[in-house]
């Protein structure tokens, strides 16, 4: 940390704010940059890794204050990374306003994850409704900072494009998969609720034995044991073979397509070593 | 309602049988047309649902009153429906008959689902057969109303037009899956019935295990104890895994294929904005 | 029967001879040869059927006599049609020989399976054997005559192919996939046969777990419990979710282009109605 | 043995080693490789069978005496294979010194998987650190034989590669499928460990659920009996469905390709009838 501190104080105000913003700005930080990105990473990472940990009671009570420290650090440095790229936002000409500018920045949606990631715990620290339901739920919020990461991850990026190209057929499939599920689950409560009237005590109810048996996971916990029943289960488990693939193959052949396409064509950046694709180089032309 | 109550009255009968037959055909009712299209889905969808909420007691109890209401309302809305469109069938060349013309039109598939929606329900109101058992298959009736939506759905069209196309490879993966399923629960009841001659009672008792078995959902209720049941058990299993998952592959194949030749090319009609594809063209022309 | 047993007496005995051969010929038995195929094929499918149910004791036992009389019709019809395809073999040039001949043509796979579908009942009629345990079994290979089906199946025939095309293929994925059931599951004994020394009881008995797992079948019987367990159990859920998977995406490559190549162009035969193969031509030819 | 052995008997030293060196080479020992790469074969496959079958107490019992010959034996080849590929390693140009070529053989991951393969035998017999455990873990030990398989399987081979031509899609595809697993298990720990907090204890013990939903085994052991659990249970099982297929239809892609590019175009060696692929051809040229 020191030779940047010792940077700060030497260069004037302007060249700060402005060696801020190239820190923060994907691509264009330099090797400082990387290795913040890297840094940033790593601690979300971390959180989440003590989120799960924490939850564990053999673990927590002995290290509740290495658990408590971490999470102190972690939020100033999260406070720090928001601050510093709201304020150092203005360099960039797209959100020049002072005031208007920085709101804009920071109603981009990266903006409101990194704002949801700290936001809550400041109005814990405040005492403001600190009942132990605030608190549990609280430890929930903090894996949105997981989402952070979807600044880095091109798995998360690519993901996104998938979903995007093949939304239609998608939204298809779903449908489909819902009708399937809806009729299954109604036909099956109104011939096995006779018999098993507290297990399929409703369709809404019979919809989890429904998924269970589409998805083929099959947990055990329902299933009917009329002959009728056992009828409409297995063509619902053949069906549900079948139909309930579609949405995983559709993915498929979009994530292996995007995959081949994109990824294996991109190009490295030559001034921070990281993958460029042919659509970012376009929006920055 | 208002504007178009007073267009009926200043138009003559003709033009109001006329513009009620525009209003219910696809594709050719302009904004009315929409409109009237994107209700009754919307009174499709709600009446599943109140089907669907009306089987868990702690909702339908205390608004038993709102089910009941809503029912008369969408009874009334479906037979205005049915009603009009047979009424109004005439103006179409295809259908000219008064009489012969009209019941030519009603026993098209879609008018028959249509009058399945409605004339169980005309039964139960006279009375007459008004026991509980035929009151419970009401219920389920009602849930025939969903196959109204095939008329809007593209999704359900997609999917007849993917079972139509791979029939021929689809009956084979099925009729070899059948094959499996036989000989696996056969094999497995000799084998199985004499250490558990309670759960593996006999070969079609046995199916429900190797439907459980071959589409991987294994519930639990019933499994081999035996090594020889077992190993049978391991390869059944695994061979449900390959060829279980054949149908899957056919109809994603026949879908994704479908998707991207009909739907990517399919056009916009110019009058009502719905989707046009080229077979329709076609068999207007 | 008529008309047919009238013709018989009419014609010398070289006539009844070539006219039988020709009416046991697939492809070439005119139109009486395809009665005949229906016709067995039937019977085929009835007889499964009679054993399927006959194991349900509620339809078997006021029943038994149907089952019997069906039975006994059975084993009359696939024994003549027996003895008439090996009598009538000698008219074909490729067994001419009168003993020789018959024997070579008796011992093709076919005609083992025809041998075996009614060799075993014979022995219980004549009452050698005839022990509980005997008659049990020879319900089980009452099942062989599904294999009859073979003769007529074009899906067993396609799928016959796509096994040998594909062999080596299959092979690798295979051999693949025990290597994993063999390591998952030993690693698992390891590690889990200290906690549940009962279920857990030797790598054996821990392979029913494995391919309940790497099949994602789960039935619920068997599961790790410690954490290290539960650790090597997702891991073998997540690969056998890989790589069981692929013994499956070879079959349906293979079935999808077979069913592609050879199915779609293949053409009716101008004399039985029937579907020739490109490959059955060159044979004949 | 006996001609072999009078081979020995009548060459040099130098021709002993070269001759030694040839038999362990791949694709270059003549008849006499050939029989032993399949004899070392056979024995890696017995002795896991052993392995596999020692852990039966029924059968590892009676048979004791068997066992431990069998390992005593197998023992001796696989030292008599591992000195004898060490020692005439050197006849090689690559490995050319007395000492550091060896020691430089001795490193290649094939060699070290045979030295893990005796080695941990011999601290067995002489008796240091002899407590039940170490001996226990001994028999996991002998499974790694299974992997001096990869030096004779194309199979193994092959996937290697799909792997490494796959990596960075199968990357991409586990990363988000461990997110996934992340969040699912979390938020589903949050929902249900109110009412199940035996079963839901903490993050890490939830994901032992979320693993059985994610990739649809299903076991029956955890299951959400709360209302919002099992929404999220259902939506996790639908998009585990979807997703923990992608790395499944990855590896399948990949397989498929390169069993078409690189099996079927393989030759073989004129010498030993092995199958050589145009790869081995260059590195050896």
């Amino acid at each position: 940390m020191c030779p940047q501190a010792y940077l700060l104080l030497i260069m004037g105000f302007q060249d700060v704010r402005e060696y801020t913003n190239r820190l923060f700005s994907p691509n264009d930080g330099g090797r400082v940059g990387y290795v913040t990105d890297w840094f940033i990473m790593l601690l979300i990472i971390s959180n989440v890794s003590a989120v799960i940990l924490s939850t564990v009671d053999a673990i927590y009570e002995p290290y509740t204050w290495f658990f408590r420290t971490f999470e102190i650090f972690s939020l100033t440095v999260f406070t720090i990374e928001y601050v510093a790229r709201v304020w150092s936002a203005v360099e960039d000409d797209e959100y020049s306003g002072v005031v208007v500018g920085r709101l804009r920045f920071a109603s981009r949606p990266l903006l409101i994850i990194d704002f949801l990631a700290i936001a809550p715990f400041y109005i814990a620290f405040t005492g403001i409704g600190l009942d132990l339901r605030f608190l549990r739920a609280l430890r929930l919020i903090r894996l949105f900072r997981l989402l952070k990461l979807a600044r880095y991850s091109t798995a998360v990026q690519t993901l996104g494009w998938v979903f995007k190209d093949r939304k239609e057929k998608l939204v298809i499939a779903l449908f489909t998969n819902g009708l399937l599920l809806v009729v299954a689950s109604s036909v099956m409560y109104f011939i096995e609720s006779v018999a098993q009237p507290g297990e399929f005590s409703s369709i809404p109810a019979t919809m989890w034995w429904g998924v269970a048996a589409l998805t083929t996971v099959g947990y055990g916990d329902m299933y009917p044991v009329t002959m009728a029943g056992q009828f409409v289960g297995a063509i619902t488990a053949i069906l549900g073979n079948g139909m309930f693939a579609l949405p995983a193959s559709i993915l498929a052949a979009g994530f292996i397509e995007a995959a081949e396409n994109e990824l294996d064509e991109r190009k490295q950046c030559l001034h921070c070593g990281k993958a460029v694709r042919p659509e970012d180089l376009d929006e920055v032309e």
